[in-house]
């Protein structure tokens, strides 16, 4: 028998396909799937896409010291090692308040939460994904900047929930563009569907913007007022707020709702400490705790107890801040490696090729002229990959569809500034070459 | 103003109630919740409920061995602390491949299957939360042994999936239960709506009974059977594999379907090792690979890639075996001490209370008079806790619909044997007093 026929016979008739559910459908095809995809198909690339933080600066001493300590004690190591309860460790949640106290810059009393109101979650990721299932009906609406986090997008459709973007600039989502959608959606009689306002409120991923400091009260007033028949939650990712390198120091729309029953405030220490911990956590309104408790009962009823007390140590014991300075300090030189690049490798490019100055985060947002395309299918892409060596994020993956297509994501998170200066050069070339 | 009017006035008209989602009604009132706040109420009691494992067991020396090594070079820990990828380290699937052949008593050869069908994750329960995402959709059934894994039962509600129970007995599930329930099924014309057959085929969570060797061909062989349009998926939840104390090795389901193609085996290093890691894994068809690995990325896109590592040098340095055997025969005393006090003080009663004898796991699965209800609104409940000081978990937390009410799991997983004891003869009292 040939080839073809041993194929044709080969899907044994004992053992037909699963049936899937129609979330399996939702949550196929994500970008980040095409995106791991490419890293590995391009591995001689210099990579200005990957997501990874910087290597150099991740905590490896800090790690020792504190592991010594959690295990020194056998009685106490025990209890890291056994399960921990699902809201998470109570030592992280205590020093969690404390910590966030200093970056609100006010006090453990005026700060005004209990313990109860922090789950810690897998990575800040797993947070948003537990809001998502505890809030969206499919054909529900999410409202997000455009663009925004493609992983969160991927969430969104995979509970079928609907995207509606809001313009923003380099100040943010616009307030008059939000208000605009919230009325049009109230006059459509649709707002009873709108669950949520999604929003990256510092550097965001993928543009480096961060909401203007005087948006953010008038963002969280909006969302208020037309919270009539339900509350709208207003997620606030708050992923790279203790990366911050210049610029003003912004309160959070978190503190913009001084009830906390509107927003919830997401932060993670993958970004300033170490991802391998995936320790991230969510400030929640009350409303909101048993939900998510619930949810993440079923998930997984609790992250791992052991990563949140290493997380616990290195804060109690006041080794956290100088790591984040000394991450800060670091990612600058980056940035600046970055934006200096930028700005020589395109000085004959300055009416064509344009970029945000993030003052904090590990993102350039570049943009191109309208006729060049930069996704995954496009001959700048291909010629980046194939002959120049460099990858980068394809900005219309953070549009929920696609719906510019002439930008792109960069990031300085993990090349060291040597190769960020090629990787913009090669880049350069590249886009030079697509516009001819 | 009094109390009342206060009250009435609270909840501030600019901030209504969320909505929730579907799905968050369906993951209300969870036996586990009700269950945790039981424990957190009785404090003064000793604990046959708990889930915990054993504290002494938990591996501090391990732990503090593996730690230093993984973070001995600063080049290969940093990587450790890097983000990993969805699926989970490379390194641990290759030491699991290793570790499976040897718990099947087998080659990594004659295994025949590749690293890419291993998924890591957040202990072994996020795996069953996965499989139910991507499987059900509302109204879908899942068939179960009677009793079984409470938190699955949680996790099934969650997704709005229907549960139908097989009996079974001190061999597991029944045969012909499970064949006959198929039957019927097939012949009302909605098999097309059964997703999956699951069950917890070592020393279950809660009867600690196994399915018999005997058993368990027919059992993988009615399930491809009656996967007529669709394949149901054998979920085959070995969390307690390890385990073993005495009585006969079994091979797993997942051995009893040779292309791999129908059964899931999920299994952790929760029980044998250390829950604080909260590292589990399943072993996949290949068809369920991409849709496990989509939704895992969108949950939280891989658990803790550092704690993947421990485990991994744990295995590779051989530690993990010898730790294992420890861990047995820790429990093996501790299952025998309770044993032999449920004899001694219920030897007066050996009419009316039963056992089933458990060869591994955590648990002991106790009937008493169907008159006696053992919920936690019984008497019985109220007498252990309040004048005995005993807690334990009622039986019909275990049923989809609290079929049965004069049924406890017991646990020797966290008292000592001194506990086991005290904690027995406390039951005892109660039972006995409820019984006048
Ligand atoms: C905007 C944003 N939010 C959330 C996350 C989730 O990260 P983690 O789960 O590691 O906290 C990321 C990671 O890249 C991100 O960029
Ligand atoms: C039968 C069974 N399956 C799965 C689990 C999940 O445990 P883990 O997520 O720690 O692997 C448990 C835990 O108690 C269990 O009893």
């Amino acid at each position: 028998m040939g080839t073809a026929d041993n194929e044709t016979l080969s899907p044994a008739p004992s053992s037909p396909a699963p049936s899937f559910s129609q979330r399996r459908e939702w949550s196929q095809d994500q970008a980040i799937s095409y995106l791991m995809a490419q890293g590995i198909e391009n591995p001689d690339c210099l990579s200005l896409a990957a997501g990874f933080v910087d290597f150099e600066t991740l905590p490896v001493e800090l790690s020792r010291k504190a592991y010594a300590e959690l295990l020194d004690d056998p009685q106490t190591a025990r209890k890291y090692l056994q399960y921990g309860t699902t809201a998470g460790s109570d030592r992280l949640r205590d020093q969690l308040i404390k910590h966030l106290a200093k970056l609100e810059e006010t006090t453990v009393e005026e700060l005004g939460i209990d313990r109860n109101q922090l789950v810690l979650t897998t990575g800040s990721q797993q947070l948003l994904a537990i809001l998502a299932d505890v809030l969206f009906d499919p054909g529900d609406i999410c409202l997000v900047a455009a663009p925004t986090y493609f992983v969160f997008l991927g969430v969104l459709a995979g509970v079928g929930a609907e995207v509606i973007t809001v313009e923003g600039d380099e100040g943010g989502i616009k307030v008059d563009a939000l208000e605009a959608q919230l009325e049009q959606l109230k006059q459509e009689g649709i707002l009873s569907r709108v669950k949520m306002l999604y929003l990256v409120s510092y550097y965001e991923n993928p543009t480096g913007v961060s909401v203007d400091a005087d948006r953010r009260q008038p963002i969280v007033d909006l969302v208020t007022k037309y919270s009539t028949d339900h509350q709208i939650v207003l997620l606030e990712d708050a992923a790279y707020r203790e990366l911050r390198y210049d610029g003003p120091k912004l309160p959070s729309l978190w503190s913009c709702d001084p009830t906390h029953s509107q927003v919830v405030l997401a932060q993670t220490f993958s970004k300033s400490f170490a991802p391998g911990f995936r320790t991230g956590f969510g400030v929640l309104p009350k409303s909101l705790v048993q939900p998510v408790i619930d949810r993440k009962g079923n998930e997984d009823f609790g992250s791992s107890h052991f990563n949140q007390n290493l997380i616990a140590t290195v804060l109690e014991r006041g080794w956290y801040e100088d790591h984040v300075f000394e991450v800060c300090e670091n990612y600058q030189k980056k940035r600046d490696a970055m934006l200096a690049a930028l700005a020589e490798e395109f000085s004959d490019l300055q009416q064509e090729v344009s970029w945000f100055v993030p003052h904090g985060g590990l993102y350039v947002w570049l943009s191109v002229p309208e006729k060049l395309e930069t996704g995954f299918n496009s001959e700048l892409f291909a010629y980046a990959t194939n002959v120049e060596k460099v990858m980068y994020v394809p900005g219309q993956l953070c549009y929920p569809h696609a719906e510019r297509k002439n930008q792109m994501r960069l990031s300085f998170g993990v090349l060291n500034p040597d190769g960020i200066r090629l990787g913009i050069a090669r880049l350069a070339n590249s886009i030079r070459h697509s516009l001819k």
